[in-house]
């Protein structure tokens, strides 16, 4: 196991109707002028936001309403986010939505205090302080509520890059599964998906004898498997709802990715789809993730044939493991499809003459980029080609 | 999953060497003038007391020094270390040891700002205030480290009770896996049971539809099963002890047993045994647990059926679930002998004719104590008689 730091400091406030205490929370947080983020209008017709609203005036709470984020969140709201903050005084940024909304907030929280452009945090540059932010989470997925990562697009050259630091990760998180169970089916199955794929970036990795995260991982996509065909079936299953939420989180605070090496080129492989056909990030990774599984799983079979053992219940081949490696890719492409995301470009609305585009903005020239393999632009453009006929 | 609050805001400071950068973190939390608390004289022979205060002096921090912490800690330390700290105004705790050291810290904590006795606090009342704390951990075990929690003994009448608050959890705890590889096999193997039971403790529960912690919590224990007769084997084996000591972490910050009802009887009713017999905590839990496991399998036969199966690799079986429940717990407790801890009262030093003042001082008189099973003073007592005699 490598060395490692891990601090996850957010108070996760978790379960029916906990949305009535957010008010309490930005109090107990030091907020006394708030900024009301928030996405389309159906967190105002669900009655949501007027929940959220009557706890903060119930604590004598000022807000500032700024909804609109899109799903992909762009730039241009960032700015004007900023602007408001600055010129409102606000001290407290209370993000009510999901991944998107989470990371347009936490983009704001960065930029209010700092003198230059915001995007420099999404160019490589270490935020060192930020507003305090909390969510009230609507969509299990992006893991955001209890991350300190945030992912912008960028409308000049629709470029998707992300932010780290710890001074964005939320000061609570409000998780009432209820909430999760009007989204619709595709959308609950895309951020399953993205889940799941935040528990594999983490699994594929070089760092040895890393049993304990190894399990953590596989406890999650256990549980992912188990409860994602239920909710598909009967979207108002709070108990499997609550699974999947808490699963999202901790998928995502890193607690399961600790001390290992983690490749998250699937994630960035999906971008680029994300940014130029503006779909769901959950289903370009059902697309990508299992084509990349297929073109590195060489790398090392046995891993493979690990997570085909304990995850996906495929019996051992002892004389031909990378028969038993397949077989678990398989069987996760197989997984996807049942729960209605697509698998191949086809189904996404991907073409295969954009991948020479796709590989262009994917952005790494001559380079490579690390990880359980390291991939040069050729490697990407192979794994986008498998993508397009991919198959069950 | 019933509703929760999980808040978990110490900074964990994982792997070699880190033990030389505690004073960074004492200075990042804000402590001027630290208690440096420890326990016997290995802490100073092995070096380790050398390079914290190095570390210390380094940033330039005040320190007092009071060792002299006992396993199962008692209150006559605490209320020196209160006197001392408030004498020279201390305003940081950092416990160089196992969990009694960190426990005690976390007494002397609650003690400083109160104007009570801090056994108030292990008396039922909620403490909201205690001095900041830091530790670096020297035994894979209580996981004192990551919780909110405190157990003293009162040594009039031998009274072993324990106290929680969030504001005992450590700002932050520096965890080298090197530290332990100098302990002896038993004490390794006592806190390796002890973390078992930690995980136990919260896996039997009759909350229903809990997938999510189920599977962590599965996921712990198959990863203690692995390692734990690595490092018996190769006490010098890092990556056993690295792995081994972020599952005690994790077994007992509560992410794992968050939303679900939990069970300490077993806890409950080994303390009795250490504070008579001063034997260790987690020698007495391996007599104990088993025990209680035998004693409330009916309760949940399918649930024991569960752990046999998916932790313990037993077959399921479908006609008669109770013998697969049972082969789970034959195996926990062969495994338990195979480590090297005692099973039955004999192996620990207990005595048979002593427990009728065991489940007097156990304190329910003609009450009851709840969990996945309520137990009154007879079930106590019954559960103490399977345990003389137990064996493989």
């Amino acid at each position: 196991m490598e060395n490692f730091n891990f601090y996850s400091p957010t108070e996760f406030v978790f379960g029916k109707d906990r949305e009535n205490e957010c008010g309490k929370y930005v109090h107990k947080f030091g907020g006394t002028k708030v900024l009301l983020h928030y996405g389309s209008s159906s967190a105002k017709k669900s009655g949501l936001l007027d929940r959220v609203t009557q706890s903060l005036k119930k604590e004598n709470i000022e807000f500032i309403e700024l909804g609109g984020v899109q799903p992909n969140p762009h730039d241009s709201l960032v700015y004007k986010g900023i602007e408001l903050c600055k010129k409102e005084n606000i001290d407290f940024i209370l993000a009510v939505g999901g991944g998107s909304v989470i990371d347009s907030a936490k983009a704001i929280a960065m930029g209010v205090p700092y003198e230059g452009d915001f995007w420099d945090f999404y160019s490589g540059k270490k935020p060192k302080e930020a507003l305090s932010i909390g969510t009230v989470l609507t969509i299990a997925a992006a893991g955001s509520e209890g991350s300190g990562d945030s992912v912008i697009t960028k409308e000049e050259g629709m470029l998707k890059r992300g932010a780290s630091g710890d001074c964005i990760r939320p000061k609570f998180s409000i998780l009432n599964p209820q909430l999760t169970c009007t989204l619709p089916a595709y959308q609950t199955a895309c951020g399953a998906t993205d889940i799941m794929a935040h528990i594999f970036e983490r699994y594929f990795t070089n760092t040895q004898e890393v049993e304990v995260t190894d399990r953590l991982c596989e406890a999650l996509l256990l549980t992912m498997i188990k409860e994602t065909p239920r909710v598909i079936a009967d979207p108002n299953n709070y108990a499997a709802r609550a699974n999947i939420m808490w699963a999202g989180m901790v998928a995502h605070n890193n607690i399961v990715g600790v001390g290992r090496e983690q490749d998250w080129n699937s994630h960035g492989i999906e971008h680029e789809l994300s940014a130029l056909y503006d779909c769901a990030h959950g289903a370009g990774l059902a697309v990508i993730m299992p084509s990349w599984m297929e073109y590195v799983m060489h790398h090392d079979v046995m891993r493979f044939a690990q997570v085909a053992t304990r995850v996906w219940g495929c019996q051992m081949n002892f004389s031909q493991p990378e028969e038993t490696a397949k077989e678990g890719i398989k069987r996760f492409r197989q997984f996807l499809h049942s729960i209605g995301m697509p698998i191949n470009f086809k189904e996404l609305g991907a073409k295969e003459s954009d991948i020479p585009q796709l590989v262009k903005t994917f952005g790494i020239g001559e380079g490579e980029t690390g990880g359980f393999v390291h991939l040069k632009a050729n490697d990407i453009a192979n794994i986008y080609k498998i993508a397009v006929d991919a198959s069950i």
